[in-house]
Formats: structure tokens, sequence, C-alpha cells
């Protein structure tokens, strides 16, 4: 807690930024909006019992065979070696999903969820539960960090989109202390009128379209498609 | 080069990111507006024959000593112990530090200036100086990334928004794929109407503002008022 007596609203741009942060005394909100924490909250809306991330193809594989789970995973654009789904929301509709246990490995997301594994808490957000997450963090009553996966620690454009559009939704209740979080808020303000377009200057705007992805986009960029929060919890992400 | 036949344009947002850039086929832009990388320009422009950029204060005395020149650096707000001037740039008009040398000692931007010793060149920058660097970096038609030194590592708003000021003008000369410029950009748009009070929402104003520098602040923010190139060469930043 600071000297407001609020608890604190820190963004963190990149994972390699992480260890300035004090993650033991905080909730982390892993942000990995293209596509995976997108993705995440579609598979649980849509009545998954779980979800595993994973680091590795190789764990992904291993762990969906022993439990019977559905195996995710993409590399440069395509499903996988060894994986039977990818990273888009669209793979994962109700009719498919629902009571089943998506092991997901992805590369960026996973990374910074391990990293963060001493927080209070770990949840996932992206746009399609924007809502779910920013009702959670105002509940705790928690210093916060909003954990951008990056792209192989890169600052990227979506990720700090999202976490300035949850600074500009919860600010009034925590003390903004983070040059970070402003700037990203900063963001959002300038983009929120037209996100998509304003994505397209991106660089991960620009591999994804290369394969087709604009419809993944358009919809992990919408607020509160898939709008349950998910927890993380012994090694699994479960509808909070 | 990039397929566009444009050199590229990337803005590194803290020195704990640096790693992910490549500083050797580039040219470095050291950026602590501030006040150390406008101190610098401020001291050359007044006529110093030399700064000489140093880690440490032990360092800054003994080579101080050794040479005759100038030490100066502050620690938490105060000229530190065994130096004799701070890093205000109002210490450095031309009457005290003409043809002299001028060993300064910074935490962050020291810090990078020597984690970037294999780029092509290095130059430091800051809105005192900021037509000076526009002008050599699109005379040089090399790869660029802009080197925020932040503070402690954690990304600051002033840096940013120079870096950002810096890709506003001279983008059109190079390829710029980096989300962290294109957000640089963004928030310099935002800001420039009026730059200082968009500066009081951040944490490092909030520091200064306690010590009453509110006008080393205003300098700094404040183009070209002493707009000369200093390079890097052998260890001393000398007027280019």
């Amino acid at each position: 807690m600071t000297e407001s007596n609020k608890p604190s609203l820190e963004v963190c741009l990149s994972p390699a930024l992480l260890h300035l942060f004090d993650v033991k005394n905080s909730i982390v909100v892993i942000i990995d909006v293209l596509r995976a924490t997108s993705t995440i909250c579609t598979a649980l809306y849509n009545g998954a019992s779980r979800v595993i991330p994973v680091a590795s193809v190789e764990e992904c594989v291993n762990i969906g065979r022993a439990i019977g789970g559905i195996t995710a995973g993409e590399r440069d654009g395509r499903v996988a070696e060894g994986l039977v789904h990818g990273n888009s929301p669209f793979e994962y509709p109700r009719e498919f999903v629902e009571n089943k246990t998506l092991v997901l490995t992805t590369t960026n997301g996973t990374k910074l969820l391990h990293m963060a594994k001493d927080a209070i808490q770990i949840v996932t957000g992206s746009f399609p539960n924007i809502s779910a997450v920013c009702d959670y963090l105002i509940a705790q009553n928690q210093n916060v960090i909003l954990g951008c996966a990056a792209w192989k620690d890169r600052v990227n454009m979506e990720d700090t989109l999202f976490a300035g559009a949850v600074v500009n939704r919860i600010k009034a209740h925590f003390d903004v202390n983070c040059d970070s979080a402003i700037a990203a808020e900063t963001l959002y303000e300038t983009a929120k009128g037209d996100i998509y377009t304003f994505m397209t200057q991106a660089s991960h705007y620009k591999r994804l379209a290369q394969y087709g992805l604009e419809k993944d986009i358009h919809y992990c960029l919408t607020p509160d498609g898939a709008n349950v929060l998910p927890l993380f919890k012994d090694g699994e992400l479960i509808a909070g």
C-alpha cells in the first residue's frame, strides 16, 4: 500500500522488466492479447474445464496424452508439429471445448506466467474479458501489476494498449505512480476510437495479417466477447 | 538495412532491453532528458572542451583531480559527497565552463552509454539539442537506436517523449517497424501541445519538483537551447 492508502497499479511492458516490480506482493495480470490470453478466456467461457499453459511443444504433447486433453499451440503462425490445434480463439467453440482440458503452449505468455509464479494471484487478461478482469482487480484491493507478455521481450502495441485500457477503467481505485501505466493509458486514449486501425501500424498485426488472421485480431481487440476470469491455480487456469 | 532500403529506426525504452537490439550495426542515441544529456549538450554548447561521463563518484573525483576538470554529479537530488557541482544545466554557463573539462557522473545515462560501446557511433540527445541530433541522424543514413536511459531500468516518461519527438521528426527517412517507436511517437503527439503540463504526471517530475527544480525541467523540455551534437569518442563527449 502507498501513502494514499490505495493499492498501487503498475504496468510492466516486457517480461525482461518484471524483476523491477514487487511481484510477491501483487496480483499479476498476464496479458498476451494476440492471441494466447484471448484464446484462454474464450475456451473457459465456452465451458472448457481448465486450460493448462505449458512452455514447450514436447510438454504439451506429453501432458495432452496423459490426461486426454486438446493439445494446441503455434510456432511461426502454424500449428506446431505434434499438436492438433492452433492459437485462434475461433477453434474453441462450446461444442468442441466444453468439459475438456485445453493444453496450450505459447512462447511469450507462458514464459511470463512462470516468471510471476510468486504473485499473490495470477490471472490472465485480454479485451474479450476486460470487464471480468477490471471487476476482479477493483474487488481485491491489492497491488496490481499488469504484465505484458510482449514479443520475445520486445514491447508490443497490443499488450500495451490492453494494459492502458485497464488503467483507464480502474485507476480511480489505485495509486498510479508508474510512467509506463500513464504512457499505456495515453496510448489507449489515442487508439480507442478505432483500435483496429491503430493496430494496423503494429508489428504483430503485420505478422498475423500475412497469415490471414484479421478476423482473429478483430475479435481479440473487442471487449467482453468471453467475459470470464481465468485464475491460475496449481498449474492450471480455471474460470473464477 | 531493411527491405525498404531505408535504415531502421527503433526505440529502446530501458537499458534492460538493450540486448534485444542490434547495437553493433546502429548509431545509438543516449537519452537522459532529466538531466544528464541536457546538461552535457549545454556544457559543450557553452564551450566546454569535453565532457567525460563516468559511472561512480570515486572515478569522478580521481579523473577530475588528475586532469584538473570540473567534477559534477548528484545522488538523490544533491551534489554527491566529494564532488563540487550538480546536474543542473544552469550550473554550466559559458563564463564558467568554456575550455574546461566536465567530469560528470550520472547513474542511468552513463550505464547505458557503456552498454552501447560497440555501436557504430554513440551520441547524446535531449530536447535542448534535438535539431542537431535529428540533422545528424538523417545525414548518416545508418540504422538508429534511440536508447532511453530510464530510471533504474524503469521506463520513464521524459526519455520516451524525447524518443517520440525524434521519431516524429525523422521517420520519413527511416523504416519504423518497432512498436516502441510508434508508441513513443503517439505519446509525444499527445503531449507536444503542452509537454510541461503533460510531464507533471510523471514520476521523475515529482522527484525533481520536490527539490525546486521546475526551472531545470522547463529548460530540459524546450527544443534547441543548446543545439550542438555530443559525439562519444575515446571515452569523451565532444561537440561534433
